[in-house]
């Protein structure tokens, strides 16, 4: 009986973590007879995280769904998870639900109206259920509001000089000349908020969330350094307001600003697959396992920062199990130092292809690659055991 | 300590089948430390054939060459192999040597005007030197000439109406009117002939010669029929001068109709990846294996028509060695069949890939591609072995 582990990431534009694992597993399955499986999906903390922890949790009950609004100010309804956790009800909160880089609608706001308010709402809709346990995924962000919508939202109160409520958005701010954090919600200093991102960026400058992440979500060149002075000044504003400095923290730049925010409410950085990996019970799967399959779309250089198959790897080395890297693509030039890490890294296609054939063919390729892989398994399993002569 | 036999064929158009060879092992001895490797580069009786029996038996001294007339008449410095082998002497014959669809200068003399009897010549002066034994490999030719010119250098004689020599090309054989057989070189009765072919069709007909291979070598679809009523009447008259009924049998049309030649000389037919197995070793190297590793340029259904890396698979399966498939791309539609033999079946890119890309970094990527399979392997080795429960 072999126990095999699967653990990947989702693949981006193609299949969710769920479907990349059972795919893996179908796979294995038609090549090893004597199997036990445990698909437990991964991901970063990004786009997918929420589904990748209910999937392990398996309770789709524990999937909620709350009416905020979206970057543009648009109604969405955004996706949370509960999920129990020895200290407490803990929220999973997945900022893209909110204000996703790929909600078209808000897309079509310009960024400097856009606003991460909803974030701040559904917030409050937790500490109003009791929830003070907040595990928040940053990336796949559209804003690039410093956090402010969500500060905002939970009663932090922003005016110009006449006194008068400014929005909270890149447009917003810049007429911004007080913060008061007196009416600021007082539930929030009795939460405790991890933050998970894999991005070490700081809120302002030559590497700050706008010079970085904003010509993604649609800031123009020349607009760079007028946006990053306006974030700077509500980031000074804000910090002397609740008396903390975290703009230069590394993450602050995180989902354009929003690590900041959520820094400045005593929220912690981790690395989203690491939080994920606790909360879907990677170790305890991994424990006495055989060996350990992940994946992502694409593996490069960066795989090897924190994403999650290099946290599964790490997390296989420390129990002694090999683990194996099935990934849409495999950048042959990072190949050499993913080696160092898995024990086999392989890619989709069977010969030449196309980007759109690997899209396309993402699921049958994976589940017939885990099977090819799993056969060269099986028989390194199979083979006699010599000794050294 | 691992014991690895690696027996692929070589990528045509890429890599010879040492070459095949040498990047696999490469690959694996970087993933597998305690490594007991055995080359066996294979072929299938066509292009490589020669070299990879003189690699197997590892004296290039037994590589000659000999100047004998290409198949547009012009001379050619062929290559051929001298192998002991328990009865005696035996050479190792590649009809593409001499006549090879790759010699350019050949391919501009017009198919009509191309004839074998370069093979011919090569054959007499084997004789000449006390060979009486043959492996001759056919494929690859650039002739439709129904072996009419490696009978004719070897003595049979061809007359027109008048009584004059006719050429053994497919345009001299219109004139053909009588052919006769006692001036046919009386050594070759005393010569053991083992033809290596993959290929069945007979000499004439809807699936002779001219008509499934003739338009790769430059007959004109409008010539087809014509020409392949010559061959049927050269080989009347051949076969009634000879005494033999052959060219109907299958692998008369193999190489344009040197299959019927050899045929009609008392050749038999053999697989070439069979025969090439035996010259090579194939089954001492696998007696004691954990592991085999086989591939070829491309693989697909025609794969398990006993190519090389299928009579591998059958030798290995007899023994109980897993063999793992790495070919250059594998058709998906196969890759179902392609799994009853194989332990794993893997092509070389690993992510979207053009087919030039896969070419020009074949080496690199199997060697890679090795050393992932390889950890695999490792992997399933290391693993612990328990009771199902």
């Amino acid at each position: 009986m072999l126990r095999v582990v699967i653990a990947a990431d989702s693949f981006k534009g193609s299949l969710s973590a769920p479907e990349v694992c059972a795919a893996l597993g179908r796979g294995l399955a038609r090549a090893i007879p004597a199997l036990e499986l445990r698909l437990r999906p991964m991901a970063d903390g990004g786009e997918g995280t929420l589904d990748a922890i209910l999937a392990a949790i398996g309770d789709p009950g524990q999937r909620k769904t709350a009416d905020v609004r979206g970057a543009g100010g648009a109604k969405v309804a955004a996706a949370y998870g509960l999920v129990p956790h020895p200290d407490g009800l803990t929220a999973v909160v997945e900022v893209a639900q909110v204000v996703g880089i790929t909600d078209i609608t808000a897309m079509t706001t310009p960024i400097g109206d856009r606003s991460t308010r909803g974030v701040g709402d559904l917030i409050k809709a937790l500490l109003d259920a009791g929830v003070r346990r907040f595990m928040i995924g940053l990336g796949g962000s559209s804003t690039n509001d410093g956090g402010s919508g969500v500060l905002e939202a939970l009663g932090l109160a922003l005016f110009d000089e006449a006194g008068c409520a400014v929005p909270p958005t890149p447009n917003g701010l810049t007429t911004l000349a007080r913060v008061d954090a007196s009416t600021l919600d007082p539930r929030v200093a009795e939460c405790e908020i991890r933050i998970m991102s894999d991005v070490n960026n700081p809120l302002t400058g030559a590497m700050g969330a706008t010079a970085v992440f904003g010509p993604q979500k649609g800031v123009q060149p020349e607009d760079v350094a007028r946006l990053d002075a306006t974030l700077a000044h509500f980031a000074r504003l804000a910090e002397n307001a609740l008396g903390r400095r975290v703009a230069q923290s590394p993450g602050a730049g995180a989902a354009g600003g929003l690590g900041f925010a959520f820094a400045l409410l005593g929220g912690t950085f981790s690395s989203g697959a690491e939080v994920v990996s606790e909360l879907i019970g990677l170790d305890a799967a991994l424990a006495d396992a055989d060996w350990a399959i992940t994946g992502e779309g694409r593996s490069d250089r960066q795989t090897l920062l924190a994403k999650a198959p290099f946290v599964v790897a790490q997390h296989a080395a420390a129990r002694g199990v090999p683990v194996t890297l099935v990934s849409g693509a495999i950048d042959p030039a990072a190949l050499a130092e993913l080696g160092l890490h898995f024990a086999g890294c392989f890619g989709l296609p069977h010969g030449p292809a196309s980007l759109a054939d690997c899209i396309a063919n993402a699921a049958q390729w994976l589940e017939e690659r885990a099977a090819e892989i799993g056969r060269v398994f099986q028989a390194g399993h199979g083979a006699r055991r010599r000794t050294v002569k």
